[in-house]
């Protein structure tokens, strides 16, 4: 947690704010901080400063907060992703959200098991625990907007144009026979497949669609890997 | 697994394999197999090829091999990280190896917990496991060698210099004032602390060893995805 994210409920009063639950514990166990120390705190969609602790038990956590400075840009990257399996799902959640996606299509693919769509993860609720944890990890405080989309054929015919129309679409293939671009290419609607990849139905819509189809080489690389790789390569500098 | 590494002691006749356990599960259960299929197989530090399936059934696999194409050429990286939280370390160690990571040098830090290094997990035999499943995931059959450092200064100062001799040394610091490279600067010995990251004198004794701290930009990212993004922007085209 380098940043604590406060949100509009936090505060008790204008410049003050009271924590508990994870956040205060997170301050007590890892921070280990004490009254009078200085932390850095975020407002959830504005802007980031510093949390001065007011007062500091194990039953709350009260700073006196200023706001001064923005967040840092987001990654004009829209990310296309095939449900991962739910345990992968929150890391690549963090992972995403630490790098500055603002924008998450989790979509369905021939190799998404039906299962992963029932997880409680999905929940609004539990899907905004990781989007929290890699806000807070990256000094951000812009959630990004995760959409589910069960069904491959309705999202790629009905809503996929308008997401890439303007952006170079991408679409992360071992078979690819382009090599993933090392610089940005400015906006970017970026699709990677699940666990085996999309079938060939699915690659072909998608390219259908614009996305070109590239590769990062021969080695194949889990997804929870690829994510990071792909959006990095895709970062500008 | 998009590769079933083949071991010395798995041959039962000249170019035949008898596989139980844990791979035959995966062939059964993950490819599906049936007798005459061609699997994608390679030996372990030798070549890659094919099996062909001559017996499955739930007590064993057996295939006949042809080996007659190279590995994938290895990462110029060597990694010299501090050792994570052992849930952590063994998806690291899969993401390195998968990418081509062929030496890794686990270190202490200040902030690495002393319970790390008492981890099951740092056996020799069960260390093998992450590094065989992220061969398997990339296609490759060279097992990268990893070397346990518990104490900091006499690694650094006894052993350090050498391994990092002729070799692009960054230590990757989010305090760091220079732009992590985007493209290979060849063969590179590459630092990365644990959460929180290393502390000053740690920094400033790897910097006296001619590592230049490099920054990922404002971002500070987890370990398990910092460690995808250097290796990605370090890897040769």
């Amino acid at each position: 947690m380098n940043l604590i994210l406060l949100f509009a409920e936090d505060f008790v009063a204008p410049g003050r704010v009271l924590l508990q639950g994870r956040r205060l514990r997170h301050v007590l166990e890892v921070h280990r901080a004490a009254v009078g120390d200085v932390l850095v705190v975020g407002l959830e969609g504005g802007m980031i400063g510093n949390g001065r602790v007011l007062l500091l038990d194990g039953a709350g956590l009260e700073m006196a907060v200023e706001l001064g400075t923005n967040p840092p840009p987001p990654l004009p990257v829209t990310l296309v992703l095939a449900l991962p399996r739910p345990k992968m799902l929150k890391r690549i959640l963090i992972t995403a959200t630490s790098m500055g996606v603002k924008t998450i299509y989790l979509i369905n693919s021939f190799r998404v098991e039906k299962s992963f769509w029932k997880s409680p993860l999905l929940s609004t609720e539990k899907l905004a625990e990781p989007l929290v944890l890699g806000l807070e990890q990256a000094r951000d405080t812009v959630l990004p907007r995760v959409h589910l989309r069960p069904l491959f054929r309705p999202f790629v015919e009905d809503e996929l144009p308008a997401i890439c129309a303007g952006t170079t679409a991408l679409l992360a293939h071992p078979a690819g026979n382009a090599p993933c671009p090392r610089v940005s290419p400015g906006a970017v609607t970026l699709a990677i497949g699940p666990e085996g990849g999309f079938i060939p139905y699915e690659a072909e819509r998608l390219q259908g669609c614009g996305f070109t189809a590239v590769t990062l080489g021969e080695r194949i690389l889990r997804v929870e890997a690829a994510v990071p790789v792909l959006l990095s390569r895709l970062a500008p500098l």
